[in-house]
């Protein structure tokens, strides 16, 4: 969504803000929000999204007002911050060890109830404890993997185990399932599934939640029967990888980092002022370090701190980007450059609209 | 100076503030800036610390009151935060041309006189609005490249057209000349220097700062004649890019995550609580994401967010990780490391001391 009167707006946010400058399109944003939400309508499962992308709670109640059943958080700290706004239907997607050891889980579960995952029993132990200081059950779903060598019990086999730790338990309640199916490992989950599934009926058990996750995982949304509900976080953004993924286009992209060439530093070389501590060395898989809008074929191609490198090798036939012109980069990975800044500028139809804190920015436990 | 009640502390640390958290013994850091002020004594140069690394007015103001001349900053921000607890002789070692745009250079320097770098006449024309603006001259070095292929003109005839700009300005003045030296670049550094003198002479400028740059370079410290200050970071906490470079020993490093194993997700892997949002993607050009204190061995080879995933495969003869394990990580690149965070834990022999503020964590502009 680029507007013609972007120059002008280039100069306000230089001179409101100073560069780098983190800024987000809110119509877009809108946009994307709609149509994450009529993905998971389409395909029949609920929409939890993924705030780690935005760790904002206005973009969390605009996700919720949009028909989102709850959301998903990847630390404690990120569902205090939530929940101090008000948000009550949150799903931790990770073993929370650290944040039962500081008493920091039995407080907010003291507070509303919790959905929280696991994959080993040390971590059911914990949830244990901490439930019983908060004198509430924890709501757990077992986390497994069907391929992506991330976290998660690796068979239906000790899924059923934990299953009956958490049976067995009078502080736990078994809630469901968590998967992050590879792309292309849909078919292969839909086994895992289906023979976890028959092992959980034998022990009494009934998922209420099977979630499935990531924004490249909406093209197979609707193709594990038995799944409820899908947690996307990127989406809202979009980024680099996401139309490397084929999951958007450019106009897609609704955060962009406004950054100042600073300098040249000869005649195929220039310097802007965002480099590691604000575009993340996170490459994402991909060549160069994010994508400038005005210079298609100029490289981000190393970070200083403070300074991000061009490569202006192939940027004859475009023009080259001269001191003091202010660029906008998309970065490659935006869950991570957004995690950088304590707020986002807003902007709408060209107009700078206000400034947006990203209340749950270090939040690490 | 890991201490024999390690596996105590680890515990105090997990219970009051969870995990993943960042930790610096203060025992090491006092040893460090003692260390760095007696390399620059040695060498004859004042000390100018770059405050990049610690981001803490604290941590500066005990570098000053072991002797440093002044503070290096590398944004506006982390100045405007130093001015604020009272520092007034500051370095930027940068061009600011958005802090220039926003104000907010002016409005600093009509605080207190700053010293500023350029390497182009764009730069110079920001900085002269600024500075009438202001109503107070500003002091500005000529940033030189003599090889790093960073910011900096890259012979002494451009330094010296800058110069000439500088003098003709009724609202900059000629303060010196900022190098960083490639490790191997001394010697020319030096031709380049002996050439920018003489010409200066020729203009009637005489360099008050001729300042040279980086923790690595303290092994060159003292053999640019003419040189006047040294500016280095990292070595307050080093990390594992300091001992790479042969700066450091393990028990030179300050700063430590703690974070917890909380998967191990097969019998060759585990799961770190620390992931890209914590010891960030920056390699500095390592293998792995970090080492391991009590598991050498383990190689962080990956990270998702908020995990860090540990090959576990050299492992055999040192032992295994086990879920609910707290160890502790050296980071690659400790000065991204610490602006992921608002606070570090403050050690000293084994006990908590206190929380120490990050507060120019975040400064973008």
């Amino acid at each position: 969504m680029s507007s013609p009167d972007e120059p002008t707006l280039k100069a306000k946010i230089a001179a409101q803000f100073g560069t780098p400058c983190m800024v987000i399109d809110m119509d877009r944003v809108e946009a994307n929000i709609t149509a994450a939400q009529a993905r998971c309508d389409a395909a029949g499962v609920a929409n939890r999204p993924h705030i780690k992308t935005h760790k904002s709670p206005l973009l969390a109640q605009m996700q919720l007002n949009a028909g989102a059943r709850g959301i998903t958080c990847q630390k404690l700290g990120e569902a205090e911050v939530m929940a101090a706004a008000g948000i009550t239907d949150i799903l931790l997607a990770t073993n929370l060890i650290g944040a039962a050891r500081s008493g920091r889980l039995s407080a907010l579960q003291r507070q509303l109830p919790l959905k929280a995952c696991a994959d080993n029993p040390v971590t059911l132990r914990e949830y244990a404890t901490a439930a019983q200081a908060a004198d509430r059950p924890l709501d757990v779903l077992i986390e497994c993997d069907t391929g992506q060598e991330r976290a998660g019990v690796a068979s239906p086999a000790e899924a059923l185990t934990l299953a009956a730790q958490i049976k067995a338990d009078p502080w736990l309640n078994f809630e469901g399932l968590l998967f992050y199916p590879p792309l292309s490992g849909w078919p292969a989950t839909q086994v895992f599934f289906d023979r976890l599934h028959q092992g959980l009926a034998e022990l009494g058990l009934q998922p209420n939640i099977v979630s499935t996750g990531g924004t490249p995982n909406f093209a197979n949304l609707g193709q594990l029967r038995g799944a409820t509900e899908h947690r996307a976080g990127t989406c809202i953004f979009n980024d680099r990888m996401m139309i490397a993924a084929g999951m958007a286009s450019l106009d897609d992209c609704a955060l962009h980092v406004y950054t100042t060439v600073v300098s040249r530093g000869g005649a195929r070389r220039g310097i802007l002022d965002a480099g590691s501590k604000t575009l993340t060395s996170d490459t994402g898989g991909l060549d160069g370090f994010g994508h400038i809008l005005e210079y298609p074929q100029a490289r981000i191609h190393k970070f200083a701190e403070e300074h991000g490198f061009l490569d202006l090798d192939a940027c004859t036939q475009t023009g080259m980007p001269a001191v003091g012109d202010v660029v906008r980069v998309l970065p490659n990975h935006v869950c991570v450059v957004v995690n950088m800044v304590d707020e986002l500028v807003m902007v709408r139809g060209g107009e700078i609209e206000g400034v947006l804190p990203v209340a749950a920015r270090g939040r690490l436990v």
